[in-house]
């Protein structure tokens, strides 16, 4: 099993790793706010996308290199490692200059020309899985940043395509310990566009962890009803700190029966 | 948040239930060793199916009532509640007399004739969702049974049907929390129908008990390769006991969590 | 390639068959209202539940046995031949003596036990294919029948599951040919469900035919909007007569063809 | 209803037309062998990938900048239109000087900086849609392109992914009349990538047309068996000749529907 080091935050390790920020950064202020509360409750690395792509043109599409910026400040003030977006080439090398990971949206798992091009740097990489792809879709996507030398990928589910429309997506935690068995890649699970919904996002949070996650990546946001993207799906703070407890209490479980497991194994191997 | 009480066992309630046994009964011996090893290792109902629901009439259709003799018996030998799916209204006298809980397979959920006949009776029923339902369809088949006056039923998720291939079928874990929210019923989780892989069968397990499941669902055989179905998803023996090794420590942590925090709801009350 | 004998009518030569009538028989005045204009715009076959499977308990489930009585009298009067549907073993006998052909719905595809009993009956049967059944469940869930000696079998395409809303269903038309080629067997297509909007059942309707359907199956009604269920994918009397307009046409044009690929196979095998 | 015009060659107007060519460019003798062939049998447009998106990195990528060569040089000895793939903004240039219509694959259906670079050229366009796309996100990504002023669009139903492996894709023939009444873009149908089986792509192709398509799209090489990509469903000459026969047939069955429906318009208005 590989791990990608960011700094001193490594994931894919032991600990296990909480990302969350606003779907979109929608100003300064905003944040600011979101990142110190994140920080306060114990997330290590911050969301936020200035690029968004938006199913209607009509709808909103981001602040920007703005919101950039922004992001590198919040990152300054709060110590978190940030993740946004890229969407096209143009935008790679500034992206690069204000931020510390690359993510790769889920519209753009099948853009192979910008798979090669992020191949060729050495940014850690949040790939998300196309809400289509099949598992071997995404395993082989993936090799085109593999292939082109750039080894600090992770691997993201955000949730499938299907016919019920009760949630936004399925999200398909089974899917994770097959890729980490498949891959030996770290494995992110997004439980917001997995479900839509934020009232499961807890529970799904815990099971990920369960499947064998080693991180988690929520939204946030103090007025979730006032954000200009994804509200249905996104924590207030509140809802985040509940979330943060019991992501802390089961990630300290997890680590004892790990422990444990390798006290046995030392014990097995002196005998 | 209603219980099913089938004897002692209580289904829905603070203790997390194993129901493990063969896909089919095959045999007498066979039914009886996978009896007594399930029980040893904690389970508290034993599945096994008599009459089979096949892809093709050429495949092998389930032993019958024969069948269900050898589930009684091993039922009386072991102390194991049981549980066999009911095809047709024909059988089901003959397997309410054999037998503890109905269980209706996932191609009958939207066979309405005989739910409604089953809510006639006062047998506890553990219901399958269809691998095409949707969660309010699954609901509301469901009441075909309520509404007759047969209230102890139970929802089993066992995998819904995508476009991939890795896994016979998607494990909708997100269903779990809206179930028990939408209809207050205990919720099972097949993780061995869910995804069709004897090697993903740990962590799905202990991820359907963070999203909420009262109970778990797994195919348990001396020999998965030899079995007369469902061979790959099949857990052999000693893959079993490592399940129902972490699955009674995940469920003690649960119980733990769940203490510490009645605890903290009655010192806020008595503040 | 084999046909399937009602009285005069063939289903599966030359001559294609329009199958209409309403979703549900509402009453004996609706059901002779629409018989009778089907049977004038050139329809062969009146189609009409008396038995009906509805997602909801709570929702409108047929007239029963007065149905049937109804849909006789409607044969009587107009020479059509009758279809409908048969939800459980007990109704069998009764729907027998009312009507010529047993339509095993959507939902009874996988009823292995109803299929089994059917398939020892001589009765035409239409056998609708799953939402979400494969093509190959669908041939092997008619061999529950053919097995039994019954090969008085049509497979019906409704439509399957998918991801999108704007239509109810998927309308496979791919499977048309699959199924002719794998099972010999005639096939219809029905728009009515498969897209679930009047709007677009005349362009279906004609792509069904060009796809090799033996015959189509639509829902028809003096006023859609008052039907007592599947309203939206109902022709009202207009709309069907201009469906069986260009419907003639397009088959007068097949039957040229065939005509001219015989002479011309006549031809090559004299010289 | 708008239409789309390349030199002489209308899309969307009363004649249907016939795109066919080799999903890859693979040389210089083999694209010409076959622009000669698709040509003389009635084809306007001829198809071909220079820059292929691959699943595996590891696959065949496409001649590249000299696929684009060869491409010019059929077009310019057959008089065919020509189109291929523009999979990034880098070849947009170069590729806009080679060929006369820009496709935008079903990968990047979601690839909105592509889309409205080429929003921002006057080139025609055949947009493909997402095998994961709903109508309505389909609809609104072309909109990427009309919103920046380039409305010589087409839209390409190319099938949809589901739960059947018996076909490639699902055809969804029911989007084309959807497509045809929300947009007024001429709709194009693949029955080739559709569908995945060269024997069935007559019958879905007619099927295209009554469905109201106004060109059809498929992939024809010499020897599908030896074609570097999508063999299974490419048809070889003599194959490609049968469909160019029925398909001429059925475009004057339905141009004669037409003038007939138009004189009889005119009787009424003269009335």
């Amino acid at each position: 099993m590989s791990t990608v080091q960011i700094g001193d935050l490594v994931i894919g390790g032991r600990e296990k790793v909480m990302i969350a920020g606003p779907c979109s950064i929608e100003g300064r202020d905003q944040l600011l706010q979101i990142a110190r509360e994140v920080k306060a409750q114990g997330a290590q690395m911050l969301r936020g996308g200035a690029y968004k792509p938006r199913t209607s043109p009509h709808s909103f599409q981001g602040l920007g290199p703005q919101g950039l910026v922004y992001l590198k400040e919040a990152a300054d003030e709060t110590g978190l490692v940030t993740v946004t977006e890229v969407m096209e080439l143009e935008e790679l090398d500034l992206i690069m200059k204000y931020t510390d990971v690359l993510q790769v949206g889920a519209r753009n798992m099948y853009n192979y020309p910008l798979l090669k091009r992020i191949g060729k740097t050495n940014k850690p990489v949040l790939m998300k899985r196309s809400f289509m792809a099949t598992i071997e879709e995404f395993l082989l996507a993936s090799e085109y940043i593999l292939k082109e030398g750039n080894t600090n990928v992770m691997l993201c589910e955000r949730g499938i395509r299907s016919f019920d429309t009760m949630t936004r997506n399925i999200l398909d935690l089974s899917c994770v310990p097959i890729l980490k068995k498949m891959s030996g890649l770290p494995v992110v699970v997004d439980p917001s566009h997995g479900t839509g919904r934020s009232d499961i996002i807890i529970p799904m949070t815990l099971a990920a962890l369960m499947a064998g996650a080693d991180a988690v990546m929520v939204e946030v946001h103090p007025n979730p009803k006032k954000a200009l993207s994804d509200g249905l799906q996104t924590l207030e703070f509140s809802h985040f700190r509940e979330l943060m407890g019991q992501f802390d209490s089961l990630c300290d479980y997890i680590k004892a029966q790990q422990d444990a497991q390798d006290n046995k194994n030392l014990r097995g191997a002196a005998s």
